[in-house]
């Protein structure tokens, strides 16, 4: 499995493991059944039609099974479409697993929690200090695991701690260069904004909104967890509102999720700092896959745009 | 007193007891000092200006001080002004007390509560009374007090509570036309809906918005706050969240305030109560100003509409 | 025929007699001729192909045909779909009519009819009352027919006169809590609000927009047929003008289609009244078809918005 | 009375014959009444205080009272403002009556007559041709004298006449362009697109609207009357249809006031002609009164732009 | 090749050459391969499938290549799609060129070039004439080749240069009504608007955006080629100047890609005279296709709106 | 002058030397002239009126005089405003000079002339790094001497250059974090992505905007004189085409006066650097004026927001 189904191109063969995300059975017009897979592994993903299926064939074949294919890349009404020419369903001999198929941060966990430990040792605040502490130890294996959002920007296992890891180096510098920023204040903003996504979202293999996330949302969850923290922690303080304000409008306006915009300096910056690290995750990984010279495929959550890759830039 | 200055007319002569809601002092071209006063009664205010003024003046005649006065109701730059000829501030022989010169709600406290009593003991759920019956007891007397808004719409003494007594009503014929309508929930999501307020605004004489009520705003400090009752009354079930979700939701859309839209029955009915009893509120209190024949002022909270009271109505 | 095609599942068997909605011919990949037959009953309707058709088969299956038809649902591109296995044409000793396969009101013509008369009858303006009476004289027989729209709500037969009723129903009792509105000229609004529709929509069976429907509208069409109805019945009066209003104005807003908003107590209260009924309509018929702790299919009209069912609710 | 008020200058002096347009009472910080009034000629107008007044002035200088004024224009709160050094009431002798101070088309109503008599003429659908002979026959008189709008463009006596005209021209040389158009189609809508202003507006002294106006508006009003106009000449056919289709489109989007858009090729170019005749009258009178290098004060009604006159214009 | 394949309908034989302007290989579910042709010709363009192809059909049947096809016009899912019979690339004798098989304008392009010749020399300001020369002289032959679109309207051979040829005369209409107008101006402003497309567009055949046309856009490239021509021609002036302004503007706001709105007379002007051409063109091209009574296909670029020809228009 | 206007409070009394930056004279209700006059000094600026003056007073007492006056702080319709009680020009002896009265960067034109330097050394492109070189040189006065816009942020001397020394050191570091961005790009784009203000505002003293800037804008503006710079200095490549994307698109979506968004990565990253160093610039110095516990004033340019200064923020 050298090249991954991500740099496939149209005519190549592929042969090697592959995750089924989704199965879904159809039926011909000459009323043969048939499967409609979706196929993952770490740098991708592709449709594919497994023909005249059997009854064990639609029991064996599920999503979350991983298989073993051989099969040729085409394109079907525009899209690339795996054509399979022989399947298996992996066995314990062959030494594969689900977490083998997801793609991964590209820092490592416990670089990530090094730097968050010492992001929140850098912290002078005690106020801000313990309540950035109490979620960090209440929440530190699925902030670990799970990914920034279910699409789009650092959908990935790890995504969140690397969005978190990223945005503070990001403060770091801009703090230095205004330095009327509170850096403990927008540090706590930054670690907490999104942690809410830990209720919001189902989990990383195939990420979805939980009843909860779908009818409050992160912000509101988050808001209120902060309270409840501050509650069990008897914590009293004006930081505490203004850490929950950070929160509330991190994205800005109305439209965008935030009842309340930015009212408060460090609100407005870890607004900003959540988009740029955002964008830049989506552009960079955008422009890695194209060549200098070529336009990236359309991004649907930087407003649809197809980004240039200058020729005069070099490969990489 | 028996005319009040809501129901003045350019040139007539005024005789009575106001309240300054406002006092700021101006020098004239002349040099000469004088006071732009703000007057208020239960019936509306007016701007007034008091030429010649000395320091003793200065320090008497301020905001929160009753004062009788003599004086005329002129025109200036289109608006009424009125013209002191006397003034001398009000004694404790008097009889006159701050609370007579505040609009109160048409209902009487005592009724408005007995009301909402009623409303609760109505409920059959047993986890959305309890909530409910919690925050009435703990609330109980800011929420008698409190306007629903701090202006527009039950802007007066008890105006919350009238909003919502008014609101149950609306919402009983309601469930009566659409059965399949939760009333339990319903009604609850009408009692708390804007109880967030008692912490947003700062109290009914000059209602003005508290810094937390800036930094959060009352929806998200509501939904917190069902959070944090529901812990303290142990109480679980998808019923908190649920309520959370009508609070949530009750301004319809991201654009007003709700950053998550109604997504049950219960919540999108409670945003249309909500929008009806408002603008009944002053629509009602705009034509009670006017004769039939005649176009109310603009109604800012309205669209700035001005509206036509047809001449077949029967005067009032 | 028990269960309609609106209950259908994944797999289920049909035996049945069905309507064809809409029918058209295709060639597959062989070069063999197949038809798309839309089938519907007053439950739902569904896809369904017929494969290798003849030419009698071709002019046999049509639109407005009853046929009857044994099968199985399947499920094609993520979409139920019909497999025919067997199909013949309705005869007249099935005793099946098409009326049978199309949606009507929950309640019966007669008591719609009964309810419109008690309405009018309450009436006490006698200009109000007549411009009404002669328009339920005029158009009774399609007003207790048609739907109410050509989607989304109240879209089946006697949609109309059934909107109209539980608007009325509405408006009875929001007068009570409101005595300042003016009950006459709210109940003429509703009756005669969207009686445009008449002109503006084809008919019940497969309902479009007539030419004069999509170069006009049926709100300038009502107002100048208002103006026309007066005229005939020599009626004069602000009446007259303040209805052509209300039908003008009660799309609330511009965007929506009103070039006027509502500047008249009873404008607006018709505006919100028939937004509400409109919603309920579609929100419990969306609702009725899922189980406590689902969400229902998106909703067009309701801003795409799919709506939860909490858990706590009972089965219906 | 060679220079009118529009051209006036700060700093010059004043003398001449005005008309009072609005006329209002206020008092001096020092208590002496005052009246504010609004002077105007046909070329422009001035606010103008008029001090000290007696209760004899107050009765004398009311609205529509032509007077005698001598004085000097002054500058106040950046605008210009006439100081008035002696005033008289006009007197018979004085030879000068209130449409000598109302802005007139550049045009003689008899020529507007005739230009619009030979564009009915050159029609060559007979049905088409009844109903705009009807209707100028009907409103001849008020025709030839409102404005084509209370303000913005064509605001002054014959202005909708004017602006038929003009349009009526422009149509006549972009049918040649494009021959597909049918122009009587366009000729009867620029006829009759405005004609329901002569109800909407109250006349041309001092236009505001009526209450008709404001509950309808011009473009309903007007489709309500070709309907009229139709039965009443007992004509039929679809250019009846078409035609009040042109008149509620003609403002183009539901934004401005057309609950429906152009459909018809001549619905789309009447909206267009409209356009381009009503910006014109603004722009070339705008740029008149400015020198070439300069930018026109700002138009409102053209987004607020001011636009610049090019300095290789001639003066003119 | 009598009738095009614009004019074809549902069930019509075909037989002729075409162009094939798009080809793409797909695999059926039984695992043959097959393409997938866009045809074209003069008058339209049609879908159609190529079954069972062998490797040197794939090869052979490419873009741009001329084919002789027979087939029949079938319809898939709602659309046309040419089932073909038989199959052959053409041949030098066949004596057909890939000129045949685009559309061009209705007028010769000695024409068009006369004409423009003709504006030209009419112009007085020798600034304004000597630009608009030089530019003209730069750009002759793909003036004369471009379209003025890749879609939507004058999207043919020649189109851009008989959308100015159509713009120029009705500039000379509008500027006899208007006589303030400086015809030179606007004279200049309409030859030079689009010329930025013939380096936005890749050319006439299969359309596209070059690089510089995505991320310039053509006009911000045309205001600076007026700038580089002005030095080149050592010419000084507020004409240069002003012409730019004039390119800038004329897609008339901000979010049409006007960075500023017109602020001189002619701006205004060529902004209106662009729109009335651009829509006329689409309108009079869609409306040729429907008969009296019909609707046309609905027009992407007007606002989706499908347009209705009057029933009493004569056939064309 | 130890404290300046800027620093006033209602009460206060004031002695000094100010500028006068506006003058206009107006008459009073009894006749007499007085001037209103706006103040100005480096901390912020107040009006003035100046009674009864004399002929002389009005041609000495005009804009960018240099006065000393005393005088007191009052408050008029809710503004500050100057009571002068004494007023005389400067004199030579004096010792004042226009300069002294204009607020400054906070950092010297040398040292922000020398980052510039320093940033323009580090650049690699040699293409680039030539093309910035070039108008570094072409302005280097004007650079260090405008502000960064008329209003709102770095409106100062030396406000352009300092804005863009602080977004290049922001931009130094994030280079740092996402090290695919081109830092070369990046710096020649910020150096360059405003010089168009150069062209576009008047000046320092009181900024306006110029004709120029005024019809076209400083983006356009900047983009064709980096064409022209090209062609001067003879330099061709895709580095000249992405330089004028990225000033092009700088503002980032059209309505805010980019025709085109951001369609490479540096450009993208522009943009948000500008609205970073823009908005601290805003927000510091509206902060510095507040202590802990208040709110700023409204910040116009920042939707209007008025932030929050958290009371646990040391006093600075």
């Amino acid at each position: 499995m050298k090249r991954g189904i991500g740099s496939h191109q149209i005519g190549d063969p592929f042969e090697g493991f592959v995750l089924i995300k989704e199965a879904s059975r159809g039926v011909t017009s000459t009323g043969k059944p048939f499967l409609t897979l979706i196929l993952r592994d770490a740098t991708g993903e592709i449709e594919a039609k497994l023909w005249d299926v059997t009854k064990e064939d639609e029991e064996v074949f599920v999503a979350e099974q991983i298989i073993r294919i051989t099969g040729e890349i085409n394109q079907f009404r525009g899209k690339p479409q795996m054509k399979i020419t022989s399947i298996r369903p992996s066995q314990p001999t062959d030494g594969v697993h689900v977490s083998d198929f997801i793609e991964k941060a590209p820092v490592e966990r416990e670089v990530l929690m090094e730097k968050l430990t010492e992001a929140i040792f850098e912290m002078k605040n005690p106020i801000l200090q313990r309540i950035v502490r109490a979620f960090i130890k209440k929440y530190q294996e699925p902030l670990l695991t799970y990914p920034a959002a279910s699409k789009n920007h650092h959908e990935y296992v790890s995504g969140l701690a690397h969005h978190i890891v990223s945005m503070i180096a990001l403060a770091k510098e801009i703090h230095k260069l205004y330095p009327q920023v509170n850096k403990d204040l927008l540090y706590a903003g930054i670690i907490l904004h999104d942690l809410g996504k830990l209720k919001e979202l189902s989990g990383v293999v195939s990420t979805s909104y939980t009843m909860e996330g779908k009818l409050l949302g992160h912000i509101p969850m988050m808001v209120e967890e902060i309270g409840h923290m501050a509650k069990e922690l008897q914590i009293e303080g004006e930081e505490v509102l203004i850490l929950q304000h950070l929160v509330l409008s991190h994205h800005g306006i109305k439209e965008w999720g935030s009842p309340t915009p930015p009212l408060v300096r460090e609100a407005e910056l870890l607004h900003f700092i959540d988009l740029i690290d955002a964008k830049m995750n989506m552009l960079n990984r955008a422009l890695d896959k194209v060549k200098p010279g070529e336009f990236t495929e359309r991004l649907f959550a930087m407003d649809n745009r197809s980004f240039y890759k200058p020729s005069f830039e070099e490969e990489n």
